[in-house]
């Protein structure tokens, strides 16, 4: 542990970081403030510490709450987010979606309090984001430079859009809309947009974060054991690199358990009911397993693969 | 229920709004677009419909779980957001907190799609907002229109940092925090600021809205039996207005449900062991029903009392 431990009193660093609040990855990959005399940091080519692959895992696990919070937030609302583009809300002279537009904008913002320069976030719209304000921010790599080239956001906001929310409107309890809507306004709800986008993003957010921690995941993987994996990677193996990646009995164990927690933070909790005995839910629990199994585990591997592809230039 | 609607097909109203997904209200608060050629109205001076204050007490019952959402992802920062503005990490040209300037930016993007047109928002930082980018947006009002002036944001952002957090940073399961943290890092852990600034903002707008909630539900139970309030807003009696909105039967019962909430949602869910006979939390759950005792009823009821007092101007 000592070894990871640089001292470097002679550096000017501030730093305000997005990360997740789950240790030793934080540890490496950031700057602690001059003010404490000394700054930690991590060089992909040291080996990773003891358990820091436990700690990528931990966070994974963490966050799966964090994307089931932000869907139960979102299924509050029954209007498919594509509905609300198609209804001709936005003014024509803007490119794009209400969502789109929230977004780049809260990107922006996000840039110059220098979210993205936190190697565990990963924008959606990267282009012509602003510097940070922030000044002599800095922070260390954990991971090998290929990682800043790793970005599959693109898909994760199109395939939210065109097959994760009509899921998910299709997964929700429709009694959690309240019966007294009348017909008039349940024709055509599209006055809920300005909300349904601001959920959008968080659980396009919560997504993005899961999906791009495979870099950190494929970073311990071979960190753990890098002849397991060399071969594959100068062969440009991707299917091997895969079936390397791949531990079904894990797997299995995550669907299980975001299960539990489906059925578990999206109850409806009613007072001087039996809950546990007869539980409602805001969402067909099924609905989170199947979201892991088809899109946010095979994405991450997608990422994972694509990080290992490079951990060798 | 048909006296409500006027049917305006002359109005050329495009709306993106900002509102709970619960039902009546947003019927009162909001034009449909006019390409179905019709637009719900309502007026103040109109009775509010049957099922109005039913409406109003779902919505502040499914805001429950938003809160309670919000601060399970704060807590999983431990740091004080106060230290964060300690720490000198922010510019010196730049006012205020990070919390602030990203709070600020923020509502100037909502206010530019409009959200604080919707009387179910209110923005912590009103002064120079912009206007809405949105062509031909308007809101009908539900409230009298005395609620505009009625924000107590600012008494929100105070008690929230100087109260809720650090309660909140003391009810905090600390085994959570993952014990593998160097002391190093525990020492001064504010590379979190960014993330935990994000978090706040969200906790914040949770609180704010459920708090002016009270608006709604001053405004029906005025409606329901105007005669009951009028002497005593006529008298400028505060007093007695609080003792006629208090039902401590009700106040009971929302801390009962909340405390349900943050044992059910607050839970640490674990594969292989019996999360119901021996379940872990995230925060200790008594924390909820006391910051809905100390805080939210007792604010949320300030808003009435504020509301009704302005009630027949």
């Amino acid at each position: 542990m000592e070894a990871m431990l640089k001292l470097s009193p002679h550096l000017d660093i501030k730093s305000i970081c997005y990360l997740s609040p789950k240790p030793m990855i934080s540890v490496h990959q950031n700057f602690l403030p001059l003010t404490r005399s000394r700054v930690i940091m991590y060089s992909s080519s040291s080996p990773t510490p003891p358990g820091y692959l436990d700690n990528v895992r931990n966070s994974l696990i963490r966050q799966e709450d964090t994307i089931i919070f932000s869907l139960l937030e979102r299924v509050q609302y029954s209007y498919d987010s594509v509905a609300c583009d198609n209804d001709g809300l936005f003014p024509d002279d803007l490119d794009g979606s209400i969502a789109e537009y929230m977004a780049v904008q809260k990107e922006t913002l996000y840039a110059k309090l220098g979210r993205y320069k936190s190697e565990e976030e990963n924008p959606f719209f990267p282009r012509h984001l602003p510097r940070s304000i922030l000044p002599h921010q800095q922070y260390p790599k954990i991971l090998h430079r290929c990682a800043d080239s790793i970005n599959i956001n693109h898909k994760i906001w199109n395939i939210y859009f065109k097959e994760i929310v009509p899921e998910l409107i299709k997964a929700r309890n429709n009694d959690e809309s309240g019966s007294s809507i009348p017909e008039l306004v349940k024709a055509g709800n599209n006055y809920e947009c300005g909300s349904i986008a601001v959920c959008d993003i968080l659980c396009l957010q919560a997504l993005s974060k899961r999906i791009h921690y495979g870099k950190f995941v494929a970073e311990a993987k071979f960190q753990d054991d890098p002849s397991e994996y060399e071969a594959a990677i100068k062969a440009k193996d991707r299917k091997l690199l895969l079936e390397l990646l791949t531990y079904e009995t894990v797997e299995a164990t995550v669907k299980k358990r975001v299960e539990l927690k489906a059925k578990t933070f999206g109850q409806v909790v009613k007072i001087d009911e039996d809950n546990v005995a007869n539980p409602t839910y805001k969402i067909k629990p099924s609905f989170i397993p199947k979201l892991f199994e088809d899109i946010v585990m095979p994405f991450t591997k997608e990422v994972q693969v694509e990080y290992l592809l490079r951990r060798l230039d």
